[in-house]
């Protein structure tokens, strides 16, 4: 179960997996995949676009190993020290990606949720997300939370594209 | 308040409200409803449906015994023990009928936010969740959370259905 | 950073920041912001109008003080005591002013996120909550959460409200 995912930064992925895209993109539908989670990274519904809360890193479940009150100690990757800045722009790059595929970019994001293990990295948080959104600025939310494996900040956003707008990703001849 | 929520399983809550519904459905309209909660279940507004987070049970706020940190100790349900899986597919079951009032199904998802209570339940509920989504496969986000009531797990989507779409509730003569 | 909103209850703000409208307002726009923080307080995309989760003051992040494990102690603010109902109604309040920015009311919320340090609040707050939505009832989570400043209750609301029923902002001679 999502062997694929294990110890993959997902800041360092291969190529995003390859659709062929009609003229004229549906009015739902998903985009990207993580092996062993039934989920979509991108939803285009009409003329938003979703993504799923995502950190700067993938997880194998089978992976995890709890402390005895459930909380998450460890995931099983090995990625190196990194400062809550860089955590914060490997998130949002990743989430970049998945815009990306689903037509979109950060630009159209108006929409924000921010999850923190610790209050202490807001201010960092605060500061490195700042650099990605100096147009328009989403509405935003943000909590402490526990989350499912080792991360210190996960992000989702909405983006706003409408369809007739949104880039074609097939080349017209 | 609520008194008819009491230990009322909502999975086996009785024929759902029944709505005239004109031939035209309104842009914004809300079904459902829980008694001594001002919240509707599920919220049609344009091409979308909200529904309100859902456990797979009701509860009183009269009832709920609190620890000395506040935390839930005990909802006043005696509810049968059942697995994370059940417990999943039956959250599922009680926001197909919500959204079944509103004209759409799990089909139509687009966008999944889970709380789980505990990170150790992540896997069985992954499996369960999966069994619900195996066509277009909606963003999710997943976080532990400490719930107003006695409940491992709590599940919110929103669904789009543009209305020329929505199915007719009355029969055409 | 952020000076300007320090002990600045919002509800008590000044003037909201004026905005010259045009006839036709934008398809997507931010209204309302908060000093040293890279967000909207509300942001139209086509007929939704989202806002931030606000609570029923601002903060500066240098002016917060954590405990040992993270948490907060204090933001820096020196506000009054104040009841649960008292501080649901103050943060609707504020929530009601960012939709006004935006050309929408309460009226025209659809889905609701509430947060609650403390689950004992919740039956306070459900109570003062139901004053403000007595005609269509959004949907809505809850959820006991760590804030990122001094505060027992955040609340973030989605709005529905289609331009062409948009208030013009500019009266019309």
């Amino acid at each position: 179960m999502a062997r694929a995912a294990k110890k993959v930064s997902r800041g360092k992925r291969a190529a995003p997996q390859k659709h062929r895209t009609a003229r004229r993109p549906p009015l739902v539908r998903g985009y990207g995949s993580e092996p062993g989670f039934p989920i979509s990274l991108a939803m285009r519904a009409g003329d938003f676009v979703f993504t799923s809360a995502q950190g700067d890193h993938g997880f194998n479940p089978a992976d995890v190993v709890y402390d005895k009150d459930g909380l998450v100690i460890s995931d099983g990757n090995s990625l190196p020290p990194r400062s809550m800045a860089d955590e914060t722009r490997a998130t949002l790059r990743n989430l970049e990606a998945s815009l990306k595929e689903a037509g979109c970019t950060l630009a159209d994001v108006v929409d924000a949720s921010v999850w923190l293990r610790d209050p202490r990295d807001f201010a960092e948080m605060n500061r490195a997300y700042g650099e990605f959104f100096t147009g328009n600025q989403p509405t935003r939310s943000i909590f402490r939370i526990d989350f499912m494996f080792d991360c210190r900040v996960e992000i989702k956003v909405t983006a706003y594209k409408p369809l007739k707008a949104a880039k074609r990703k097939t080349p017209r001849r």
